[in-house]
C-alpha cells in the first residue's frame, strides 16, 4: 500500500467504514487538496508511524482540540480514542486535567462534547 | 498527609529536590496564593488522581502546553514527563503529531525547547 | 460552610435558583469530577475570596472569555456581570476596549452575544 | 467625503448593498460604539489605504481569521475576498497553506466554511 | 486638543513622561503607522472615552493580555494599573482568577511578570 | 528532484544557502522527523505549488505567524517576504492590518520584530 492508501486505512479503522464513505461523496474539486493532505500527512505519514500506539496518538488529540478550541474534531477524535480503548474513566481524568492548564471554560465545552459523544454511545448512565 | 503535602510530593517527585527547594525561596506574599492554589488544586486534587498514571499526565501537558503555547511550562512538564519514564523516541512522536494538529510553527518552538532539555540530559547524540 | 457550600451558594447567587437546579439536574458520574471543580476550585477558592469585589469578578471574566473565544461562558458571565450590578454602558466600554487589544473580530463575536443578553432582559431599545 | 462616509462606502463594496442595509437594521444604542469603530477604524482608516491592494487586504483577513478562529467573520471575509477577484483557485492555496500553519483542525474548519460560501454562489461542481 | 493630543496625553499619564520620551525616539517611517493608531485608535479614541474608569481600564489589560499570551504589553499594562490606582492586593486576585479561566501556565507567567514590576517599585518584600 | 528535494531547494532559496547550512548542521536524530516534516510536507509538498506565487505565500505567513503569536517563525518569514519581493511599505500594511484583527498587541510585537529585520538589512531609516 501506498502512503496514502496507509492513511485511508487507518482512518477507516478509526472513524468506521460509514464516515469514510460519507467523507467520501463530501470530496470535491475545492476539498480534495485536505482530504489528500489529511489521508497523506496526517494519518500516511504521522498517524502510521509506530513510536506511540494509536489510543496514546487519540488522547493527544483529545488534549490539543480541547487547547486549541477545535469542536468538531474534538468530537471526532473523542469517537476515535473510545475507538481505540480509551475508557470512559480515562476521558474524564484528562478533560479534568485540562481544566487546570487550560483553562474551566475549555473544559467545560470539552466535557459538553464528551457527554453527547458518550451518550450516543450508551456510555453515560 | 493533608491536599497540600500530597499535592508538594507530587511536585517535589516530578521535578526534584532541587526544583522544590528553589521553589520555596521564590515564594513571596504576592505569589503564594498561586503557589498554593498549585500545590492544593494542579496537584493536591487533579495530579493526585489515580485513573490514569503519571507518565500519561506528564504527555498529556507536553501536548497542551505546545498547543498553549507556554515555552516555561512547556520546558518542565518534558522534564517532567522524561522522569515519568516518557522516552526519547515517544516525545519525538508526540511532538510530531503537535506539527499535524497545533501547526509547524508551534512544533518547531516545541522541538528547540525538547532539544535543550534533552541535552542537559545528554540525552542528545 | 465548607467550601463546596460556600461555591454553590456563590453560583446560585450569581446565576439564580432556577440555573442551580438545571445545573444539578445534568449532573451525572462522567461530568461530576468537573461540576465539583467549578464548585469548591473555582466558585469556593477563588469566587469567594475578598480584596475585590463580584462586580470586578465578572468583568474579569467578560474580558477574558472575549480573548480566550469561549462563547458559551461567556454568556453566562454577561449574566453574571449585569446580576453583579454592571450596566449596560459599563459593558459597552468593556468589549469595545476588546476590539483594541483582542481584535476587532473578537469584539464583534462578543457583542453580538451580549445584545442577546441584553434583549432577553429587555435592557435593549 | 468623512472617515466614517469612506469606510462606509468600502463595506458596501466589499459585502454589498443588501449586506451594509440589514446592517444598519441591526445599528443600536448599545452596537453602535462598535459599528463606529468598524466604519471609521477598520474600514476607513485601513482600509481605505493604499499600498496593498482590496484583494490582498482580504486574503490576509482570510489567513488571519482561519488562524484567530473566528468562523462568522471568516465567511464574511471569504464572502469580500471572492468580490475582490480572489479565485476559487487561489482559495483553496491559501486554506491549504493553512493547514501547515495553523494546523490541520483550523483548515478542516475554514474548508467547510468556504465550501458553504462557495456553493452558495455557484461556484463548486 | 485632537484626538492624537488627547492620546498622548493619557499615555504619558499612563507611563510616564520617560516613557513617552523614549517611545517619540523609536518612531521611525516603518512604525510610524502604529504609533498613529496607538495615538488616536487605541488612547484617543478607546482610553479618553468615559464609562469606565482608567483602573478598570488598566485592569481589563492585564486581564485580556494575559489572556492573549503577550507578556511585552503584560508588562506596561501592569505599571498603568499600578499608577492607576490598583493595589498590589487587586492585581493577585486578578492574576488568581486568570490561573481558573485561562489555565494555570497563563497565571504562571503573568505572576512572574508582575513580580518584576513589583520588585522594581519596591512592592514586594 | 524528489520532494524532498525540490522542499530543500525552495528553502535555500527563500533563506538562503547560509540558513540552509546552519540548519543541516543542527540536525539530528531526533529533530530530524521534524526537519523531514518541514522539507517533505510544508516545502515540497505545500510551498512547491502553484497557484499562488511565493510572495504571496510569505505574505500569507507572515500574516498568520502574527496571529499564531509565533516570534521565532515569524521572523524568519518576513526575511522570506522581503527576499520574495515584499516591500517594506507592503509590510508595514499587513502589519497595520493586524492591528485591527488581531488586536494592537500582536501588532506592537510583529512591528519590534519587523523593525530588528528591516535594521539589519539596511531597510529602515
Amino acid at each position: 500500500m501506498n502512503t496514502r492508501e496507509i492513511g485511508r486505512q487507518i482512518i477507516e479503522e478509526l472513524m468506521g467504514p460509514k464516515y469514510m464513505e460519507n467523507r467520501d461523496k463530501q470530496r470535491n474539486a475545492f476539498n480534495s487538496v485536505l482530504h489528500d493532505y489529511a489521508d497523506e500527512v496526517c494519518f500516511g505519514r504521522v498517524w502510521a508511524r509506530k513510536g506511540i500506539d494509536r489510543k496514546l496518538r487519540s488522547i493527544l488529540n483529545v488534549a490539543m482540540l480541547t487547547a486549541l478550541n477545535r469542536p468538531a474534531q474534538l468530537r471526532s477524535h473523542l469517537e476515535g480514542a473510545l475507538t481505540n480503548g480509551c475508557t470512559v474513566d480515562e476521558l474524564q481524568e484528562i478533560l479534568l486535567q485540562a481544566a487546570v492548564y487550560c483553562g474551566l471554560p475549555a473544559a467545560v465545552d470539552a466535557f459538553r462534547i464528551a457527554e453527547e459523544v458518550l451518550r450516543a454511545r450508551n456510555l453515560l448512565d
